[in-house]
């Protein structure tokens, strides 16, 4: 890259140019002053590449050059940053970025599952080449919390990151909230609205959000990126009458990734899980609603730290882009991950079950006698401690029951033995569901 | 400054040895292995000075070298950076603090006072010397929210930042919120509880969170710090009855700091206000209580951010000084104010009087006949519509009564004509308490 730190333009290519480029696009024209006042110089696009010239995308592109192919894109003489945003953790995303970093281009991307999958190979690439890797849209949109956890929080060492990760998943679970309505119904509507892809499943499955996790993670707790690693539960389970219920206890459900480090030295374990949790009221992620995101860093000098703001859409995304670009002119880079790759600690997953939680479990069951006496048997043989028990009543005779369950704080194995003994019964309908719920 | 981006340490000097100074030490000391791979080098204090060499600060500061003189710290040659934890606008704080800067020494500050009155002359000595000048812990403690606007929200023209920035004003009302104590019974409790000083003037007039708003103002609008165009309102005038009577409303009181811009090239004006108002419950700042500070900074693409956490307290102040010291190991340095000081824009002062608001006012009144028909005379007279009106019964005969009124939206120069207009009446008892309520 040359020339990062002169006044002339950061020459940039943009590669993808969805809804995120066309924004890029629009941000970079109309805050266009404001931006070469605080960049020290322009920022101009000098060339793009996506999979069809011809659509009307709202942005006039006839002044860029155009590139059919991603990687020629990439390895263009007059670029000095490629801003990759065609998503996907592999194919002509992950060609392009890399073809870019060891053509001493720098990166940009918003690309969450690239950065997750393989962000550590580019962060060496970038290290070679002495040029900048930046990824602050890959995580929770216009939030800059990509930069809270590597410079704002940099003095701590971090006890727990956590958040709300994905605005699908918030904004169906706090939909079900306001209207009562159940998951199936609350996924199609927030896809009539544009708040649900038609193809949901890396959301509602969780795996969007254990994406951003594992990158926040290995930025909050000096760790090598392990998606691999992270447990995932999706939200397709929870239904109408557990957000009541939770409700009814003072709770809100939310879907949070959580990350922490336990032991230290070799001993040093890394727990990342994405769950649907069960949120005090007065706990401040509670009034998140809608597609919000909200990251919680907890550090041993800061405190509690939030960060909240939009997760998604065209415009906080691009907001996050071009916040890199500037950073970028002006010279404000560093290690992506915040240390060098090779400083990374390898942390082993953490296993959970001497944790100790609280924890809502919800059993689909047969109205039939036994049935109780099963499920709380199984409780007391795998040392879980009830504190609240509701059976609700059946509407029509044969119909299935709902029985949830707050527990005492007790570990977490206990939990799975009772919920193993329970395994196959056949007074239950399906299977359970178990919430922890989020300390305050 | 010599070697700022070679692996040698980054030497310090601290001046002022109070709670944060000790907890600068404290965090270097606990952080230290975490900081040196993050910074990329070690940060090492080699001096200090403060007022008394003998106090027991809890640190060990034997190791250090000790000058009497802040300024002949600041100008040692051992010294890459000055961390100036003294406090107060002028005197030895901005002594050594030009002096570092003179002397080509780095400079970190958490002194909001000096950066409000002095931020840029500071700003442009630092140009000059080509050093770095960093000053995040001067707002809101151990939120990185100087860097949010600086770098977050780079992109985007702001339209509105604003906040809770001081602490000891958010305890006081959300105990008063919480218990139904009266204003001065609460100070003296946080008086005696360290969350407020025995000479709490700053804090309860509003000063401190004027001098923090016009950091943020400058940063966020691209403005010559103006702090002397804050226009400022303390808490003091807030009783509980305000209090109970918002909360039937569905509001709770905050001590807001505002700023934003109208107009734009030569017709921009900044307002920058400090108020106490109304905030509705639903509004993010609403859950915000105790000593905690949140800022929220709308961006025209990013949309509203909100930065949540400890506003004071040595860990989180101390954990800002050291993110500092880590950005300048990383060469991650540039315009304080998000541009160089000659392209600060001097906005002159807006008139807001034509803005529109929906408006709690609160009169103290003798009880006696006509009152109330020479307030709502005044409203009509004025152009205030009311949308409701409250008179609390008195409890004794003779004793003052309460009038509080919550006006539709309209012009503020309405609502300050109808106090005019009350303005010597021997019906009121004494000033009248006007709180704007803040748009959700």
């Amino acid at each position: 890259m040359s020339d990062t730190n002169s006044s002339s333009p950061l020459r940039i290519a943009i590669a993808g140019l969805g809804t995120v480029g066309a924004g890029v696009i629009r941000l970079l024209g109309t805050n266009r002053d404001l931006i070469a006042a605080r960049a020290g110089r322009e920022i101009e696009v000098v060339a793009v590449s996506a999979r069809d010239r011809t659509l009307d995308r709202g942005v006039d592109i006839s002044g860029y050059a155009w590139e059919d192919d991603m990687t020629a894109l990439a390895e263009r003489e007059d670029v000095d940053v490629l801003v990759e945003l065609v998503g996907g953790s592999d194919g002509p995303a992950l060609a392009a970025s890399r073809s870019a970093l060891k053509a001493g281009k720098g990166l940009v991307t918003a690309n969450k599952a690239m950065i997750a999958h393989h962000g550590l190979d580019l962060a060496e690439l970038a290290e070679t080449a002495n040029v900048p890797l930046k990824f602050e849209a890959a995580v929770a949109g216009g939030i800059p919390v990509v930069k809270g956890l590597r410079e704002g929080t940099s003095a701590n060492a971090l006890t727990n990151v956590y958040g709300i990760l994905n605005g699908t998943c918030n904004y169906i679970l706090s939909e079900m909230e306001e209207t009562g309505a159940d998951f199936a119904e609350t996924l199609a509507e927030a896809q009539k609205l544009g708040y649900a892809e038609a193809d949901p499943t890396f959301d509602i499955e969780g795996v969007d959000a254990a994406h951003k996790l594992a990158i926040l993670a290995a930025i909050g707790f000096g760790a090598r990126v392990d998606f691999a690693a992270v447990h995932t539960t999706g939200i397709v389970q929870v239904r109408a009458a557990d957000i009541a219920q939770a409700d009814a206890l003072g709770f809100v459900i939310r879907l949070i990734a959580q990350a922490d480090v336990e032991g230290d030295g070799d001993n040093a374990r890394l727990l990342q899980r994405v769950r649907p949790c069960l949120v005090t009221k007065e706990h401040p992620l509670a009034p998140v609603d809608g597609p919000t995101n909200a990251v919680v860093a907890e550090g041993n000098f800061s405190g509690r730290l939030l960060f909240q703001g939009a997760g998604a859409g065209d415009g906080p995304t691009a907001s996050a882009v071009v916040a890199d670009l500037i950073d970028i002119c002006r010279s404000e880079i560093g290690a992506p991950f915040s240390m060098p790759v090779g400083q990374l600690a390898a942390l082993p997953p953490a296993e959970p079950g001497h944790r100790m939680e609280r924890t809502y479990i919800r059993f689909t069951v047969n109205d039939r006698p036994g049935v109780l006496a099963e499920i709380t048997a199984a409780m007391r043989d795998a040392d879980v401690s009830i504190e609240s028990l509701i059976q609700q009543g059946r509407a029509n005779y044969g119909e299935e029951v709902l029985v949830a369950m707050v527990t005492h704080e007790g570990p977490e194995r206990c939990v799975r033995k009772a919920l193993d003994l329970l395994e196959g019964s056949d007074s239950l309908t399906g299977d359970p569901l178990v919430m922890p719920i989020l300390p305050n």
